[in-house]
């Protein structure tokens, strides 16, 4: 029986789990979650996610939800079928692998969240119009992130190492919709950065889950 | 060769790294990091951590930071001799640890992490007065994520299930401070979250590191 993630195409959160289905070449399905009804609020929902969000995953008598440690759960799974995306085999690899990820989730995650609520989710589903201060802030805190990251990716290939690994896949989400609107400069002008991201967008998981087909 | 933290008591970040290594037995030894001084910003400590922060870790070549990573690899490293607390020889039960690890750093620390910079930070260390507005909203929010606690513990013993892990033991730098102040009720007024409180509050680790006596 396939895993069935509970999402929704345009969450961020369910794209970070999807791309790792893809990478590992699992079967899944996706079965959406209509946020425009209130049914992320819903007790079958929440039942599934206490705290009424998405992703959550349910493999048979297993209910997971936070699309990190339900990604986790999925390249250990099928670990045999695709890339070593955790190196858990590895002390030092796989140490490293959780410092960039929690950098993704402690410091680029606050940064270009907001730039993606004020550019992307307010205009598309709102109606509304970018708060360009919040925009410029978050801008300003992204930047002196990926500084970091440039120092970094000019020493290695990948943000863990030479190796890819689940900290870069992790970026992708937010980094999608980032790079195709008004703070692109903020990528494209950071020889690396850029270089490492036209890497991952040449991901055929990546081209898979972002132009919305993602094979079941 | 003991490894080595770079960190501050009153750093809560710094406190988790400690938990895990006493709570697993290891050697290590404290490098304080002068923040009044402005020592967590000076070059010899941004090469420590690129973010400038508390805690970095060194074990010989190998430096890392963000505490929860270097907690994942203290628990690995020295897992033959402490409590299994990433329970990572199981798939289901590493992934419900994961799960309230993320719960912890996602839904916990952000409502937490609020109350404590308005009630101890500002006034213990710049003879501020806590913003109530913020408190009140902060401890609101708080509340909301201990409900899920209260009826998740009131179906395990622990957060990811009948077995004491890092998700626990994740939450004890802050929860050690509010517990102690003007928001205790939020922890007093749940049963479940009550209890849990006190048997982590019993182990002989947190003792070690909350009355600032660390074995070195
Ligand atoms: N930390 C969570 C975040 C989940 C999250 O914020 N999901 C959003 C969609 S991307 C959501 O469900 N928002 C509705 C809400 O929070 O009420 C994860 O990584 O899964
Ligand atoms: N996500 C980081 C947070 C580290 C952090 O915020 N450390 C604080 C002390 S608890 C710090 O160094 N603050 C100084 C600063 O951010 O400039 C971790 O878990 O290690």
């Amino acid at each position: 029986m396939a895993v069935k993630v509970y999402g929704a195409a345009m969450s961020t959160a369910t794209v970070r789990v999807l791309l790792c289905l893809e990478e590992m070449g699992a079967e899944y399905e996706l079965v959406p979650i209509d946020f425009s009804t209130g049914e992320h609020k819903s007790p079958p929902h929440v039942a599934r996610n206490p705290f009424g969000q998405v992703p959550a995953f349910e493999d048979g008598d297993l209910m997971l939800f936070e699309s990190r440690a339900i990604s986790r759960y999925v390249l250990r799974k099928y670990k045999s079928s695709g890339p070593d995306l955790l190196r858990e085999g590895s002390l030092e690899e796989s140490a490293m692998v959780d410092v960039w990820l929690e950098v993704e989730a402690q410091q680029y995650d606050k940064a270009i969240s907001a730039i993606y609520i004020e550019t992307v989710i307010k205009p598309v589903f709102f109606g509304g119009v970018p708060d360009e201060k919040v925009v410029a802030e978050s801008a300003a805190k992204l930047g002196k992130v990926l500084d970091v990251y440039e120092a970094r990716l000019s020493k290695s290939k990948y943000l863990a190492g030479d190796f890819l690994s689940f900290a870069d896949l992790s970026h992708i989400p937010y980094t999608h919709h980032i790079v195709a609107g008004p703070q692109a400069s903020l990528f494209e002008s950071r020889p690396h950065v850029k270089a490492w991201w036209e890497s991952l967008a040449s991901r055929p998981a990546y081209k898979k889950v972002t132009t919305g087909t993602p094979t079941s």
